[in-house]
C-alpha cells in the first residue's frame, strides 16, 4: 500500500497542475468606494471546442484516510472548483507519465480557496472533507454540433491511501 | 423617500435581469459513482471583446435599511457572483429606461445561491448582509489590445431605501 501525505496548498507547488484561486494572489483592486477588494483575474478558463459554463456540484463528504482508486482528466477544458462554504477541501493531482497518472500529490486548501485544474491535468474527483459539499464549477459545456471526448479516466491497479490531518 | 421591499429570489422574477445559480435549476446529473450531483450549465458567461476570468471579491458587510445611491452596468459582459459561504446576499437590479435605471427591485438569495447578471443590466454593487463577504466572480477581463468601456454608473438624485428582513 502506498500512502500519500497531504501537503498545504501553495501556488508554487500547484503551478504545474493549475491555478490557486485565493486572495493574496493576483492584483488587489479596491472597488465600490473602497468597500470591496477585487482580487483580479486569478484564472482564465481554457476551453476548446465548446463554451464556458457555470454549474453547481453537490458532493458527499469524504473521510481520511481517503482511498484513491482512480483519476480523471479533461483534454478539452480547464475545470475550476470554488467552495460555497468556508471549509477547505482535498485536492489530488498527478503528473502524466505516458498517458497515465504518475505518483499523485494531495493538497489541502485553506478556507476561501479554490482551484482551477489546467486542461488535461490528471485529478481526483471532488473530495470535500467537511463543510457543505457545495461547489461552484466553471468548466467546459459541450455543444451539440461540436464533438470530442472530454473525459479520460484511469483506474489504479492498487489504490493509494491519502493520509494526513484535514 | 422611496422604499423598496426585498423579495425572495426566484428564477421567474429574476429572468429579465440574469440567471439564478442554484440547485433545482438545470439538469441534475449524478457523477462520481453517485457521490456527487452536477447541476449542469446554470449560466454561460456572455463576454464581448475580452476574455472570461475568475476573480475573488472580498466585500464589507452592509446593513438594512440599505441606502441605494447608485447603480452600474457592464455593456461588454455578464457578471456572476457566487458566495463562498452559506449566507444569502442582497441583489438589486433595475430595468433600463432611456439609458438610466428605472425603479429598482431587491432580491434576497437563499443559502447556496448565486446570480449572474446579464450583460448591460443595471445592478447595485455587492451587498452581503452576513457571512464571510467572500465571493467568486466570473466576468469579463479586458485585454490590452481590445478597447471599449465596460462600466457605466448612474447616481440617483434621491437615494432609495431598501427595507425588509434579511
Amino acid at each position: 500500500m502506498i500512502t500519500i501525505d497531504i501537503e498545504p496548498l501553495t501556488q508554487d507547488a500547484f503551478a504545474p497542475f493549475g491555478d490557486v484561486l485565493a486572495i493574496g494572489l493576483g492584483d488587489a483592486v479596491p472597488i465600490n468606494q473602497g468597500r470591496c477588494t477585487r482580487h483580479h483575474n486569478l484564472s482564465q478558463p481554457d476551453i476548446l471546442n465548446g463554451s464556458t459554463g457555470i454549474s453547481l456540484f453537490q458532493s458527499e463528504l469524504q473521510t481520511l484516510p481517503y482511498v484513491l482508486t482512480m483519476m480523471e482528466r479533461h483534454p478539452l477544458g480547464s475545470q475550476a472548483f470554488v467552495p460555497m462554504c468556508d471549509a477547505g477541501f482535498l485536492v489530488i493531482v498527478a503528473p502524466d507519465e505516458g498517458g497515465r497518472p504518475a505518483l499523485p500529490r494531495a493538497f489541502m486548501t485553506a478556507a476561501f480557496q479554490g482551484v482551477s485544474y489546467h486542461r488535461n491535468i490528471w485529478h481526483g474527483v471532488l473530495t470535500p472533507l467537511s463543510g457543505s459539499g457545495m461547489f461552484c464549477v466553471i468548466d467546459r459545456i459541450s455543444q451539440q454540433d461540436t464533438g470530442g471526448e472530454n473525459l479520460e479516466e484511469f483506474t489504479f491497479g492498487t489504490p493509494y491511501h491519502v493520509i494526513g490531518n484535514a
